[in-house]
């Protein structure tokens, strides 16, 4: 019955990125959870430990998942920004996952490792690409990599936006154009 | 008693800060709150209507002080930039409450009237920089705006942060680098 216990923990992965998605960690319910993947609730803490640990595993899913649809481009960083924006925008998840495990597992958890090896090999790529000469080195990799995520995200973290202002071509230039002044 | 009654609300607002900085809407318990303040749980309907009310009292204090503790400075978007890390770094309930209200709340939500007043007051000033010559107009006074605050934020909302890169002074240098670069 491997075949069976593969359907159902992918079931209850689906569910739980839903629902953590929808209302964090400690709002997530894991009955809900097992109720919408038509399993027995025992079976969440015998494939994932906890509560916790079913939420590491679905962050880290949707993590791979982003960084599969949205390859880092050291040599093309406005274009690596607008693609990051693009596909939060039809992807939202994993932002709110991102932003969840912020609030309410803070800087101390333990990191997720897709993220960790991830951020490891774009800072390598971009200084790879200082040392050749095709970026400046006013700032570190790591600094000009946060800048890089802080624009492309900022219409989606945004609190201020006024009504009417959600031109997304506009949003997409915008991003662009600012990448760009960054590495000019 | 009306001494005792505003007393008893600034209480109620100072246990509700706390506990929805730390948990969230959905993961404050009014119960705590009026334990806390040392009031009846009835006290909250009657002064906020609810827990999304209490919510929204809260919040809107913790923007009114944020924006008196920040001035906005058009003619100095650097250091506008690196004074809302300062603050933000040491008063971090705000951004905390912030995220709490995008991700519970979502965008379709009523606004806080302290927060469009006061976005309304920076576009119209950095509008204003823009007419005169000093600030330039690749960019609206909205889009401007909304990148200074995520570049400011940047290192707060980062979760991509490897160990050690916590140099504040750094963090700071990069963030009135990066605004001097996106209005040079």
């Amino acid at each position: 019955m491997a075949g069976d216990a593969t359907e159902t923990r992918k079931k209850l992965l689906a569910a739980a990125t839903e629902e953590f998605a929808a209302r964090g960690i400690a709002g997530a319910r894991v009955d809900r959870i097992a109720a919408e993947a038509g399993a027995n609730k025992s079976l969440i803490y015998s494939y994932f430990g906890s509560k916790d640990g079913l939420f590491a595993a679905v962050y880290d899913a949707q993590v791979v998942l982003t960084i599969d649809a949205v390859p880092f481009t050291a040599d093309d960083l406005p274009g690596y920004a607008a693609r990051q924006f693009d596909h939060h925008r039809l992807h939202p998840t994993v932002q709110r996952l991102t932003t969840w495990s912020r609030l309410e597992r803070g800087t101390d958890a333990s990191p997720i490792e897709a993220i960790a090896s991830s951020n490891i090999r774009k800072i390598t790529a971009i200084e790879a690409e200082q040392a050749a000469g095709r970026l400046p080195t006013r700032f570190s990799a790591y600094e000009l990599l946060s800048m890089v995520l802080a624009i492309a995200n900022m219409w989606a973290t945004g609190s201020h936006q006024p009504p009417g202002a959600a031109d997304i071509a506009r949003q997409r230039q915008s991003i662009i154009d600012a990448v760009k002044l960054l590495i000019g």
